[in-house]
């Protein structure tokens, strides 16, 4: 069986690129972050449902690799998987496609805690991690 | 007797330019921020300390004018005043100075409301318009 | 006969709120900008084209009212007109509704001038202009 | 003998918080450069330059482990090294603290290629490789 993957588009701003004419590097985690968004709405549960019941995803650790450029106004596709899961964190990797010239852009992950409201690290499991475990996201 | 004003520096990042070569336009709203920050701690009691005591000053206006364009790395000059000053809001005005070139490069305002920390207007005045008050900030 | 306006979607991201729980006022600016490349869009010449082509659009002016909060993954509708076309400049009017409320968030506009790729204002015309005027923008 | 380390200031602004009340892990990127823009100037001759002169420094790969949590206004200090320097690449590696509690906050790296303004990678070396290499950077 497949793991669940989530996709989705969005078009490079013109506040996102720099004095090179291209993406500014830092602004590939804001769409990383639009990537993770989406992939929990699209398997039923908004991030925002989720952190209003009390269960926060710090990031501890970010890692990127830039492939090829992209321009103002390229329209990209994040894609979106989980590929571990633990009982105190979960990494979502991310691969963004420039549409304009179907060439891999980027890829990279995140790894994220699991905490409560007030930063503490959500040691024997939770809600969040159960659901993501009963969608079979890995 | 001259009003109250706060001088701070700073330099403009990469990632504050865009594909013209030249600071992206929202971005100078950052930098009224600072300069609101600076303009507070100068005046000696930092805008983080007002949260915590509970007054919040929500942005319900922005205005900026252009002047001339800014590089990356250039050094700026953001000079901060407070030209209005009511019962129930502050007009914070900010000049951005190019310090490579001794241009004005934008001027412009902002202006908050006093609320609590769940958004209530704060009609009857607060600590934070007393304070301003008591040190001849206009 | 009505003016073209351009309607377009996206969501508030994580990274676009602030400590407050609410969108940073900065970023508006940001939307309004996708507002304006989605506009030239829809009307059947993208901004980036018309780059290409040597015409640029420096923003001279922003402004912005905050009538209502907006929180992370808000779903928003940038709606954009042209409200003031001269020989040398444009405005861009933007207002931002949220989705989720039915409410106006914020309204505002940038003003822009029409110059060449190496920053020297179009005094007299251009092809940019002239297509906006075509196609009865205002 | 010690290899050069550049350390530099700022202070985490409004806009770099989210609505965790935490700075955004993106911004991090940012400060990442502000680190590398103030080595170089440190050293002598602004990055800035190095540009004007034909040689850029595009980001190949970006990462980031996040160890405890910025706030608003929180000071920090950006150390900065070059701890890999090849023909074709370089790398800064970064060490952000928090000046209000003394705490690592955050240590990660970028590797830049070098290229041309044009963006074709320099395979025989360039003067800005020289210049590190003579200033015993690593």
């Amino acid at each position: 069986m497949e793991v669940f993957k989530n996709l989705t588009r969005t078009r490079v701003r013109y506040g996102e690129t720099d004095k090179m004419g291209i993406a500014y590097y830092g602004r590939y985690l804001d769409w990383f972050e639009t990537g993770r968004t989406e992939f929990c709405r699209a398997l039923g549960k908004s991030f925002c449902e989720w952190e209003n019941e009390g269960i926060m995803l710090p990031v501890v650790e970010a890692h990127c690799r830039y492939k090829s450029s992209l321009l103002y106004d390229d329209e990209i596709e994040i894609e979106t998987t989980v590929t571990n899961l633990s009982n105190v964190s979960v990494i979502f990797t991310c691969k963004i496609f420039n549409l304009r010239t179907g060439k891999l852009a980027a890829e990279g992950y995140t790894k994220h805690a699991f905490t409560s409201t007030d930063g503490k690290l959500l040691r024997k499991g939770n809600k969040l991690l159960d659901w993501l475990n009963s969608n079979n996201v890995q």
